[in-house]
């Protein structure tokens, strides 16, 4: 089938039917975003593929979550799902609020289960300091006899009138990129525990509020930021680059991946710049305050890991590029992530 | 298992797993609603349990969709996707303004299917005034070789400050209930296409907006009103007669119902009161505005086929009752839906 994106082209989808790739977060989800959804949805607000809308002094944010199994090392779909939507409105900058809850049950689920999964959801809810404020449940013919769950979650923040929006096109060259701790470990939690690997990995599953209040109690100005989820670090900083028109160079050795992990995704074949994480950051500060702001994240609980792994520099007109220098001195290009990453991680 | 509710009652789920009769909107899923998820998420907004939340002057309704098969005579999942949510946050009184659409796509699908239902939502978000603001896709395994489509839609509206929120509290005794056309053409449709059957029912899949607004512009108070979707009339007047703390009396004859699904429900054994609608309200005006309104409501074109179906009584320290006039001359009382009605219809 022949589609045509937003730029009139006519693009040839890869592939005539929807594959699981298509939910990577990477290359093939970002040509699926335009080549259909883009399309017909197009307005200035979508337009900016921010991963939360700020209009009318509202950020709204939308993320269904399917991970599967719903119980992990570090948490739950439950809390999974509350975290991974107000991480997205905390990353445009406004204070999370309210919270919908949408939830698609597959016949089969234990009732148990179920309550300790609303109870994670209410906890984190509370945490997070969001009221739930609107909720569905619908059931469908489980895949299994043991059911299954899907939750959806909308988020809804409110932007101080004396704040601007964080928009992921603020890069400016110079500008210092910091990362809020360790990569992968979500990723490499799930893949363990769909395997039944044992081992010490846990999902990074956070809020990252304490990160975002502590810069702003600093007043160090956000230049952009976005949580490192679907797609990696990679995907994420490729988005971010192409948002604020510039190129992003970064330096492997200086990417923080815990031992084990580093262990595991050796073994795995996989490479944690493209791993999902569930509480982890990216930002941008100016080159002036990456010291103090490398200093304020390292001084939350969250953030301890945090490092400064590159920086931004002007495109001159040429095509926004993410570099990194490998530790054997080389430099590669970091792409998108092409192909499945790992299904229903998030 | 057992759950205690939020009255601090031991409640014994009947059943340990969760079955499709929890998704059926009637007395079962009630009761998970009770047992789980109030327990954990209550709070002043979502304890009054309406379709949609009212707070800080937003109105916010979430709804996913589930319906099988995604084409069906009237419309289709995208369509129903849209207008449901919409339809929730008109039902508060709020103008609907900002949607979120949430894809959860089962591998398999076809990409020009995709892309149908993304149009058909553009052009009833369109046609609903209604921005979409944010979305979201995620793959999962398919069930089939065709895939599948789960939408969680969420909808923001906002309340006019000279404006009260239309609450489901707000029914009076001597109020005069007003069904806006046919009920049961949603499920009637669904079912035959599942089934194969040959004949012309469709679904009424329609927006509300024209008879809310014929209302308001004939200043007709509105003392309740609530689109009837899963569990169907009956459960919906129940829902509307316990929040108000009154009963309310319908007559079976004047209950509009097409002939040629009258005919089906005959056939298949189904109630009419029961069956999901998705371009049906029912509301409550004061008795000396009834017949104003009829005609209000009647003028729209949606809304041609309204009728007068009864009345509301004071319970006077009883139970809040529905109850119907047979066409027999008998009285039965109208309980919410038990059982599964039809799975995977909305």
């Amino acid at each position: 089938m022949v589609l045509t994106g937003q730029n009139g082209a006519k693009q040839k989808m890869r592939n005539e039917s929807i594959t699981l790739a298509h939910g990577s977060g990477g290359a093939e989800s970002a040509s699926l975003l335009e080549s259909v959804f883009i399309k017909h949805f197009n307005n200035e607000v979508l337009d900016r593929l921010e991963d939360s809308a700020v209009v009318s002094g509202l950020a709204v944010s939308t993320d269904s979550f399917v991970v599967t199994p719903l119980f992990f090392p570090g948490g739950d779909i439950g809390k999974l799902a509350v975290y991974g939507t107000v991480n997205d409105v905390l990353m445009s900058g406004a204070a999370p609020r309210f919270l919908t809850c949408g939830f698609i049950v597959e016949a089969g689920l234990s009732i148990e289960k179920l309550d300790s999964i609303s109870a994670s959801m209410a906890a984190a809810a509370s945490e997070a300091g969001v009221m739930i404020v609107a909720g569905d449940t619908k059931v469908i013919e489980g895949r299994d006899e043991n059911g299954g769950l899907l939750i959806n979650t909308t988020g809804i923040g409110i932007l101080d009138t004396d704040k601007n929006a964080v928009l992921p096109s603020g890069m400016r060259p110079g500008d210092a990129i910091l990362v809020s701790g360790n990569l992968g470990d979500h990723h490499a939690a799930i893949l363990s525990a769909r395997m039944g690997i044992k081992n010490s990995i846990k999902s990074d599953c956070a809020l990252l509020t304490s990160i975002v209040r502590a810069l702003d109690d600093e007043g160090i100005v956000i230049r952009a930021m976005r949580d490192i989820t679907r797609g990696g670090l990679g995907t994420v900083l490729n988005e971010l680059a192409k948002a604020s028109g510039v190129s992003v160079q970064i330096d492997e050795k200086r990417i923080p991946v815990d031992p084990e992990v580093r262990a595991f995704t050796g073994i795995m074949g996989l490479d944690p710049i493209y791993m999902g994480n569930e509480g982890k950051m990216v930002l941008a500060v100016a080159p002036e305050d990456a010291e103090r702001a490398l200093a304020c994240v390292r001084n939350t609980e969250i953030g301890c890991g945090a490092a400064l792994i590159g920086y931004v520099s002007n495109t001159a007109g040429a095509p926004a590029l993410v570099t990194m220098r490998t530790r054997l001195g080389g430099t590669v290009r970091v792409d998108l992530l092409y192909g499945e990453g790992l299904p229903r991680i998030c």
